[in-house]
């Protein structure tokens, strides 16, 4: 098939759960071009490094580097650094593996030479072999700030020092009203061969908020032609990944799929929910979202690769319905 | 022993063949301060990090983690982060062990904080347990320029690079104008408890040079009372280690004792030479230089220690003949 005409499908992404459905979409997707926005809010600097977590999440998981038992950074990783960078009296709290360290150096040096985070990911994920596009949401720096009971944290220290433990209060997007989108995300939500848009099983309120924040993109959501499914990470009134549900009842949200839907509003034409919250479905449909129910646990790659066949499929009735309505 | 009243040794001091010796010195004055002035000149900025070769060789020999198989670098190094690197793409030509990492990336990040290199160094190699104090011999960048038969070549280029192929027209030292000694160096070199300064047989063209040439320091050791001792990097027409011959004949300077004795001219007040080169002691006392003639290949620990020791010794006769010529 002609590149030129392929269609495209793009995800909305941030760290590991999303990551899931990210692989799966690549495994789903042999004939499209697949494009995976990703948040960039959890990233940070450490130690002089330039660190992007759910960048390198995605970009491991899609190229088959991830560890799959930790849930984060490489499979056969080692720690000497770490061990030296303790005995140095380093800063040891955030883990980095010797071989993600490769990934963080050369970004590092990257971005001091001038090139985007764009360009830097692109070339990283080339040199790992990954298909599809991995794009940061935006080249400029947002940074994830969870008001907490502890006060102002960055989201690292939140999340990894204090293992999420501090209660939250807010949590803001610091300098996301000065983020731009880079042309290359703009591009494909623009796209006329934009199929699908998947919103995938990450964080609403700390992954893809910050994506949905920067200026142009939701707006393209919007507006474009093309079906907004997301994948909803909860599951029987808990998160499968992560501090999801705790952070939603500290928020004042119940832990519910009503309450993703009611988070992304019209801006999603359907909700993909497990079978175990089949019972929400009218809840949901009252809001005007479609709902697809199925098994939305991911357990093994046969397990993503046909979740995201199943939301692509959702994706196209969505947009049938959506058609028939405008008609 | 009051500290305050200790006496103290200094060194000047390049990479491997000069660290032993400073690990020979450390084992020689238990009950004396020693102070290891290093050279910077070769020091480099490599995928983002500072880093400084001898200043690491010798911290990593003095706490007796240094590789002295291989003969740079650390023991037990593994070296997965430079597996990953090569696998992205990034620059391999010099060689980053994972625990050694550890040392750059921590020195890079508080460079950028604003620490002094002399900080930093006090910092890693109080962390790592070394006796000496290990001095840079001047906090601002100083770098080594090779000019070649191939054009200016930093000295890590030529060195690692190039495997010191190209053939040596002149050797400079950008900005060492600029550089000034740090605070500590010249107190050490001024100080009334300075019982002897040593040169370690480092490449005198090379590795001392560029610490003569920084302000201050050359004045003080041409107007300390204490002995000036070098101990020649020489040993029967060859040098022990690295390109020391190579670059002397491509200088046009004889690979002899004399003309290390004539190269260091009235600085020295002794050296120390092989019994290999022995046939050479009466050429350099027509300098006016004293000789000290022993063993000077260092295999052994034991042979560090008894070089230093027997250095030290010849200081001290070298100190009494000048307080006899004096008086």
């Amino acid at each position: 098939m002609n590149a030129a005409k392929k269609p495209l499908v793009a995800a909305l992404c941030g760290g590991v759960g999303g990551a899931k459905l990210a692989l799966g979409l690549q495994y789903a997707t042999p004939e499209a071009e697949l494009a995976v926005i990703v948040n960039t809010g959890d990233d940070f600097e450490h130690l002089g490094l330039t660190i992007c977590p759910d960048l390198d999440t995605v970009m491991y998981t899609l190229a088959g580097v991830s560890d799959t038992q930790r849930g984060w950074g490489r499979a056969g990783e080692s720690w000497a650094f770490m061990d030296a960078l303790r005995a140095l009296g380093g800063d040891d709290w955030f883990r980095l593996g010797d071989r993600d360290l490769a990934t963080h150096v050369l970004r590092t040096e990257a971005l001091r030479a001038g090139h985007t985070l764009s360009e830097i990911t692109r070339d990283l994920a080339t040199a790992l072999a990954v298909r599809a596009r991995i794009m940061p949401m935006s080249d400029d720096p947002v940074r994830t700030v969870i008001t907490s009971d502890d006060g102002d944290l960055s989201f690292q220290r939140y999340f990894v020092k204090l293992a999420a433990a501090p209660r939250v209060r807010r949590i803001r997007f610091s300098d996301a009203d000065a983020a731009a989108a880079p042309g290359g995300v703009l591009e494909v939500l623009e796209s006329a061969r934009l199929a699908a848009v998947v919103v995938c099983p990450s964080n609403p309120f700390l992954s893809i908020d910050p994506i949905l924040g920067i200026a142009g993109i939701r707006e393209r959501l919007v507006q474009t032609a093309a079906p907004v499914t997301a994948v909803s990470p909860i599951v029987g009134g808990a998160a499968v990944k992560g501090p999801t549900a705790k952070i939603m009842t500290e928020l004042g949200v119940p832990v519910t799929n009503v309450a993703i839907a009611e988070h992304y509003g019209d801006l999603v034409d359907g909700l993909v929910i497990d079978r175990a919250d089949a019972a929400e479905r009218a809840d949901i449909e009252a809001l005007g979202i479609a709902v697809h129910v199925t098994d939305t646990l991911m357990h093994t790659d046969a397990d993503k690769a046909r979740l995201a066949a199943d939301t692509l499929a959702f994706a196209a009735r969505c947009r049938a319905r959506r058609h028939m309505a405008a008609s």
